[in-house]
Formats: C-alpha cells, structure tokens, sequence
C-alpha cells in the first residue's frame, strides 16, 4: 500500500485507528476454546466486527510466535482475512546484519503478505535496509516507544546535546523516504510527539501507548498529526478484550467505533 | 544450564566453539531436498559430526521463519535434537514491552527448550526483565555488533564521554548479574573486546565475526577470555557450509574440529 492510498483509506473511513490483535489464549472467551483455530476465529470476528471502523490492523508477533507452528498458522490465516482496504502491520520489531534481516523481510512480506514490519534500530543501518528493498511495503523504525525503559537508552543525550532517539531519526532519513519508513512513536507524553512532528514532518507515526497505556487521543492528534494525516494510533486490549463474554465482538465493535467517532472529530478540527 | 556447567564443558571439550545452524534452505545440498524435512535432516547430521568439537549451537530463527510454519517445526526437532551437554541460543533479537516480552520469553524458553535468547536493548529494562525471570535461562544482550551498522547507534557518544554500547553494559549490570546475562560481542575488532572485557569482568561473552566476518580467533581469545573462559565464539557459513556435497557433514566436522585444535591452544595458553 502507498502513503497515498493510505491516506485516501483514512479520509474514506474518517479513521486513523489501528486496532492490535493480540491475541491472547488465555484471554479470549471460553466458548471459542473448543474450535479447531480459536485464535483465528477470535481474530475472524473481531475484524468481521471493526473493520469498517478502522483502517489498520497490528498483529503482535510474540502472541503466536508463543503457541509454537500453530501460532504462525493462525497468523497467516488472519492476515489473508483482513480486507485488503486495511494496512498490516506485523508488529515483530525485529533487526539482524544485512543477510539475515533479508530472511526476516522474505518471512513477512513473502511468506506472509503484511504491508510492514516494525524494526529495532539498535544494529544499525544494514540491519533496516533489507526490508526497504520490497516495493510498497513498509518499515516502522522504533524511535521513541512508551514503555518505561524507553528512558534507559533512547533518551540518552549525546555529546552533540540530541537524543538517541533523534539520531535515530537523522540517521534512517538518509536511508529511507516517507514513503517507505514510518515511525513508533509512544503516546504516554503528547508533548514529545510534536517535538518528533518537527523533526519529521512527512512521516507517519504509529502511535501506541493510548488508552490501557494511557495516552490521550486529542493531545496526540493535536501534536502529531500532519497534512495528510500522519497519524495510526494503536488501540489493542481496549477493542479487542472489551468484553469477555460471548459478545466480545459487538463490544469490540462498539468500541471501535467510539474511537473512530472521536477521530472523525479531530481530523476535521485538525486537518480536513 | 548454569555458569559453571557452561565451563564444565568448555573444560572437558577444550572448546568454546559455538555452532551457528543458519540452515539455509537454498544453501543445503541437492540430495536432502527430497527429504520430508530438509533442514532438520541437515541440521541433525551437522550435529551428529560436530557435537563432539563445540559447546554450543546457535539457530538463528530468521532462518526458520522464512520457510512459515514448517520451519518452526523443523526449529523444534533441531533443538529436541541438540545434546543435553550443549548450550542451545535462539538467535532472535527479541525485545518488546514487558507483557510482550514475557510472551517471547514463554516461546522459547518454555514452548521450546532453549536455554538462552539474544535480546535487542533498545526498548530498555522492562523489555529485558521478563525473559531474566526463568531459572538457568539466559539473555544474552546485543552490546556491540560486527556488522558495519555497529557505528550508527551503538558507537555513538553520549554526553557523559561514553558510547552508547557502554551504557547498555553499565545498566545491564543492574538488572543481572553473570550468572543470567551474556553479552554480544562482535570479533572484528580484537581491541574492542579488550576494552569491553574490562568493563565486564566475569560476563560471557557470545562473539560472531570469526571466520566468514573477518575476525581473528587468537587476538578476540587473547583479549576476551577470563578465568572461566567467558568466551562462546560462534562459526557458522564456515562449518555448515564446509562442503555443498554430500560430504557435507563430513567437512564441517573436520572444519569443526580444525578450529576446536585451536581452541584448546588457546585454552591452555591464556587460562588453564
């Protein structure tokens, strides 16, 4: 999927939400656990149940990666379910020399058909470059994540008086365009958010870290958001485990499309 | 598999030799193709004539990602495969928040058997913590890389006069100690893992770039190694990739063996 097609999703769809499936064995309702797949058919009515509310999906590799081969299977059937109006993000933040992110980037945009993957930076430049060599997908370059320990090493100052995180910034602007390189961007403080906005005013931000992380949606899309959006927020275990009960997915709807209203509101007060 | 077990073995082998099963599916001799599971064939007859020379084995996952789930499978007989007396690393370059790290941690520690994992610092504590809460399992962080990216992030200097790879060692220090956490050290640059050594006195340290990557097994044992060795140096290409015949086991064991010969020189001349 190209910036622009992403972006005519969005205006479609009045939506910049990106709903995360992790998708938890142990969290999902009880009467699913008798069926041959119960992850994959979770996964099936949660989509069924939002899709038209979002224009996104993150899949969370670790989720099936802990189930063993059948996770991976689960995985790939719910890829191939997802509309192909909604952008994939395999959520894997992975990274390795050269070689073997190449193995990384054929796992996931050949075996698989994600749109994206997101990348840990921590190895350097050859380490990302394998994934941009694949037309129209995309690499989601970890920059400034809301966890705690996002203050251990990329908020380190540099004797140039930046952070880590915005030499990572400069750095992957020499080896990737808007077009081809979003960034992570965490939620927890808005105020960061427009000092990255400024660093990089072209590139889309997947933002994590709103609702259970508890970032606010308006501070962010105030902050964050550029002329053509340039925003995905990531909502996951608010949607998708909303309800546990047998109506998990209507609450997942519900949800979903509580966000979306809210969304539809800002990108009109805020760009449209 | 604790500390002193890891010596133990490193003693009675006279080798400190890891194996790395990058087991390419393209790289693998013509005549196990028809075999029901290639890369497991290959990988147990690498293992059967090299068990003898190495202490360790280290499959690097993105090569059985590549191949879906069946490569996950073949990944799980490797290591159901793998004798009890050899330390087995899952190469995966994990980290993620702490929930989510967890997941990885159950993946490869408790789905499969692994008795380490390479983590990727970036996200910071909290992404490493919850793999250190296993019993006899290790993490073995990324400090200092061989490939040329090294220099993007982890070379940087922060405002205290340190690299940022410094940094990652001295926090790392405080969530771990020596007997659960191994550092990644890349060959080559002998001097650097001199200067790293000294920060980390006790510390294991893993060591790819022998052989294919140019490193320099006298000059990285020299330096590295302290009293209970602390060096696992990894070879892979140069091994598993001996001969592309169906003398293939054949030649890794005798390249396995070659560089086991030197090891134990080393052994007994910088240590024992």
């Amino acid at each position: 999927m190209t910036r622009l097609e992403l972006f005519q999703h969005i205006n479609k769809k009045n939506s910049y939400l990106c709903i995360g499936l992790d998708t938890d064995i142990s969290k999902i309702p009880k009467h699913l656990h008798g069926m041959s797949d119960p992850v994959f058919e979770f996964n099936k009515q949660i989509i069924d149940a939002t899709k038209e509310f979002c224009v996104a999906y993150k899949p969370n590799t670790a989720f099936y990666e802990a189930l063993g081969p059948q996770g991976w299977e689960s995985l790939r059937k719910t890829l191939d379910y997802i509309p192909k109006d909604c952008f994939t993000i395999a959520d894997a933040k992975r990274g390795d020399i050269g070689n073997t992110s190449s193995l990384y980037a054929k796992a996931f945009f050949q075996m698989m058909n994600f749109d994206s993957i997101t990348v840990a930076p921590y190895m350097g430049e050859d380490s990302v470059k394998p994934f941009l060599e694949f037309q129209d997908k995309w690499v989601i370059l970890l920059i400034h994540t809301s966890n705690p320990g996002s203050v251990d090493f990329q908020q380190l100052e540099t004797r140039d008086g930046k952070y880590v995180y915005e030499e990572v910034i400069f750095a992957s602007q020499r080896w990737a365009t808007a077009d081809q390189m979003m960034y992570v961007v965490g939620a927890t403080k808005a105020d960061k958010i427009g000092t990255i906005r400024a660093l990089a005013p072209d590139h889309f931000f997947l933002v994590p870290g709103v609702g259970a992380q508890g970032g606010d949606l308006e501070a962010v899309s105030k902050a964050g958001m550029n002329a053509q959006c340039g925003l995905l927020v990531n909502s996951s275990r608010a949607i998708i485990y909303a309800s546990a009960g047998e109506d998990f997915a209507e609450a997942a709807r519900k949800e979903a499309q509580k966000v979306q209203g809210e969304m539809s509101v800002f990108l009109h007060s805020f760009i449209l």
